[in-house]
């Protein structure tokens, strides 16, 4: 693989493991993996997941669920609150897939009921504790009436939640803490209203062993996983399936810096606060590893403490910063790869192919 | 203008008077203006440049170079250190166009004699302070040897800074500090190498009266500017240019925030501490304001608070959030106009046009 600009390797075969063991756990909790493809952006590593019998999808947006249906996926969840001023859109691309959507006002249901005449079921989006969408599981009048408005063209299909608040969790006792509240509220729910259980995050479905209390699971960082991730424990160093690939175009000894080409329009501006030798606070933008021939190293040399718009600037020890050299291309494991995914044109397999994905327009 | 999906809005009339009065600053300082377009990676409106006589362009990296010289610029610096794996593009790029690259180390300049056959002239890019990239103008030996090798193919242009540290200020006397230290420093080289010096970012640029201490500018945000500039002082809230339009996807009146379709991937994680009434700091990605018909409303009504990848959270007072509905369009100011500009796919001007601009591939 040949790298003159920042480029996102994506190693195949961990992603593959990565998959195998979320398919692995959803079947001994007897749950339906639906994983959430605003991870990856890519048809191509869609059909990773097909080829081993995953069939249903989730996305974050209207036009990703138009870019996988156009790709072959006929069963999605469009994970985000339905969006009024996209009706036309969601009607037209329900008369090609089954589509569900996340309704959380009767305001919003009423309007799916008028605007949109296609089949489209849809799941009441529960706040678990996030707070950022879903309606609080004590307002039981508001659900009931949600409930209610269950349609043959526009049906109540259950219960969803995504628990991110696990990633402000670094060990798996808080991230079990949440899963066992979640199992509480959502079972209730489920006990009176009926319908399915929907739970998401990486941390949860990485880190509980037992999810059987729900129907379906819809983690998608854990194909990439990030240093993110392995902060919380959701993942090792070596699960991580993606890497920076990042050109060396300065370096200053009197300060233990290297600067690359590889900045906040590559890596986004996501960023890890970590505790230094001394205790002190630092922001950590990602990782330093090597590359080596079919990938890299996974031994941490050093940690992007800067980022600016197309530099990115690196602390290492004395010892490592003699051994890297000015044109070198250099690696970074991204502290969310989800982020990073969405800023690259394409990704590269470390067997050196080109991987499409989706673009702005 | 109909907005559906998150957008950048630019108001033309605004980016006008913020290039005209920085053209006018540049001619009172007897400085060129080479603007920096990293900012708005767009040639039509490095048009609305052109037309006002503006024909020499910076750029962060080789493949916006590209890009210009494709739509008609033949004066590019690439204010980026010289990367040695990017050699081929550079020289090709030099057949065409009036070339500049910046150098920091004898190594890169060794590498460009060898590798780059056209005629590509070089800045020496001097650390004024803000430690990221540059030499430490105390390093005159090594400056010394960098000048003498200057030859007619690869000739030594002058002394290039960028005091980046001005986007720490919030007050203009320490950008003033920082513009009079490294005045003195960059004279000083001046005096003793020859050569010209260029200057830029926007604090300094917007703030200080008198460039004239410089042969040339570059600043580039100030197309556009953004909240962080206006919390430096740089702008008025009345001079930023582009206004991202958002809509309103759920409502939570119990905690005054409204959920808005807008998220990390569409304004960029870019954040600015501020202190809440109560002195209590809080991040802020964003101020929402109200659109009207040719454009937005310029009173802040309330701040972004989170972001994830889709979602936005603005938290905003009870009178106001009374006054949103669901399926409303609200529009955000940027924190980082570059970084939320670079995530676009196209722009839409305040009169309705699409404009188009550079993409990754």
């Amino acid at each position: 693989m040949e790298v003159k600009t920042p480029t996102l390797l994506v190693d195949k075969g961990k992603c593959l493991q990565n998959i195998d063991r979320m398919i692995k756990k959803a079947k001994a909790s007897n749950a339906t993996l639906r994983p959430h493809f605003k991870t990856h952006f890519s048809a191509e590593i869609g059909d990773w997941f097909k080829k081993k019998g995953v069939n249903q999808c989730t996305v974050s947006s209207v036009d990703m669920a138009i870019y996988f249906a156009d790709h072959g996926w006929d069963d999605i969840t469009i994970a985000f609150p339905y969006n009024l001023l996209e009706a036309d859109k969601v009607n037209k691309l329900a008369k090609r897939v089954n589509l569900n959507v996340l309704i959380e006002s009767e305001e919003s249901l009423m309007h799916l009921g008028k605007h949109v005449q296609e089949k489209v079921d849809y799941f009441i989006k529960i706040d678990v504790g996030t707070h950022r969408t879903g309606i609080d599981p004590r307002s039981e009048p508001l659900i009931e009436k949600l409930v209610n408005h269950s349609s043959e063209k526009h049906t109540f299909k259950g219960f969803l939640a995504h628990a991110g608040h696990t990633y402000g969790s670094t060990d798996y006792e808080s991230v079990k803490w949440i899963h066992d509240m979640s199992v509480k509220v959502m079972e209730h729910l489920k006990e009176k209203f009926g319908g399915m259980l929907s739970y998401g995050d990486t941390p949860s479905c990485s880190l509980i062993e037992d999810l059987s209390a729900f129907d379906e699971i819809r983690p998608g960082n854990f194909v990439f996983y990030d240093w993110m991730q392995k902060n919380i424990g959701s993942c090792s160093v070596e699960e991580i399936a993606v890497c920076m690939a990042c050109p060396v175009v300065a370096i200053h000894n009197e300060r233990n810096e290297i600067v690359v080409y590889g900045g906040a329009v590559h890596l986004s501006k996501d960023v890890i606060s970590e505790k230094d030798a001394y205790e002190k606070t630092k922001n950590c933008f990602g990782k330093m590893v090597y590359l080596k021939k079919d990938g890299w190293t996974t031994d941490i040399v050093g940690h992007v403490d800067r980022l600016s718009q197309e530099h990115g600037i690196i602390k290492l020890p004395e010892n490592e910063i003699a051994r890297v050299k000015l044109g070198d291309v250099i690696g970074i494991l991204p502290v969310h790869s989800c982020l990073t995914a969405e800023l690259q044109g394409h990704y590269l397999s470390t067997a050196g192919e080109k991987i499409e994905k989706m673009l702005k327009n």
